[in-house]
């Protein structure tokens, strides 16, 4: 994360300032006094799967986070989208780096809105093929959950307690959506 | 757009060199040799709309390109998401500026990765309030257009034409969908 205001360009160095560019835009921007550039900031993604177990998916996969933030706590795989690959290919890419997990891909699940904090999150669903995980060094255990177990109190990330939620409540109702939400 | 290389530190303007960095991450980063910040580089998000009009959404507003890329090409107002909004706020705000129309917004309608170049695009279906435009500076002018007069050989984006073909042929069905795609 790097949300801290742009002191430098990143084309030559020199200072910039935060002004209005010459362009027509009405949003200030760090313009490079040197040689001109225009840096923009722009939202990030989160990309993550909700990796189930069994023959309704009853138990969920969770990894206990073994860095900062809410280091201790329990999240979905998941993390920030890289260039050159899609929703579904940096879910995927999460998923594996972070709970070293065996899983077939699903369909796009959540789709959220966190505008505070310059950030989308994308939830894909995922079916597990084992469940033997080889968790990386950013996971301290990666375990299973039925929806009684899950550790409500203890989830890392409000995005992923809503993710959660809509899961238990789909597999209850017995059709699986899509849901787009906004997290204040 | 910036995806030519970082050069230099945006917190002390050093002159960075891509390496992997001392945290176990396995990709290449511009790294600062003096205060030793990670530089990431992540997708951009792209937010437009289908805004239409009529009883049975017959008329879809385009927009003519002012500016580079394909000006002169016709668009669905669309442009790069900013902070401190969602991806439907974006994609109203997009409207606004760009074909200054009068419209509701409706559900999310295409979903689309542009690995490629590293993008994902969202459009959302909007119900157009009035056939009066008043196009920002991007826009040469906004008209409607049936599924038979859409100029398929002018248009600026391969997403705005999947985005278009997605929302006709749903048309044609009765019910509208959402739609995901990849775009090679």
């Amino acid at each position: 994360m790097q949300r801290s205001p742009i002191q430098h360009c990143r084309n030559c160095g020199a200072a910039v300032s935060y002004r209005l560019p010459d362009d027509g835009d009405t949003k200030l921007r760090a313009v490079c006094p040197a040689c001109h550039t225009v840096h923009y900031e722009n939202p990030l993604n989160v990309v993550g799967t909700v990796p189930v177990w069994g023959d309704t998916g009853e138990q969920v996969l969770l990894c206990k986070r073994n860095i900062e933030p809410r280091k201790g706590k329990w999240t979905l795989p998941a993390g920030f989208m890289e260039l050159n690959e899609t929703t579904a290919e940096g879910a995927a890419r999460e998923t594996d780096e972070e709970a070293g997990a065996q899983f077939e891909m699903g369909p796009i699940f959540t789709l959220m809105n966190v505008a505070r904090v310059g950030q989308v999150h994308f939830y894909y669903r995922a079916r597990l093929l084992s469940t033997q995980f080889n968790p990386g060094t950013e996971t301290m255990e990666a375990q299973l959950f039925t929806e009684a177990e899950i550790p409500w109190d203890e989830i890392a990330f409000r995005t992923v307690k809503e993710t959660l939620e809509h899961y238990f409540a789909d597999r209850r109702s017995g059709q699986f959506g899509f849901h787009t939400l906004d997290i204040a």
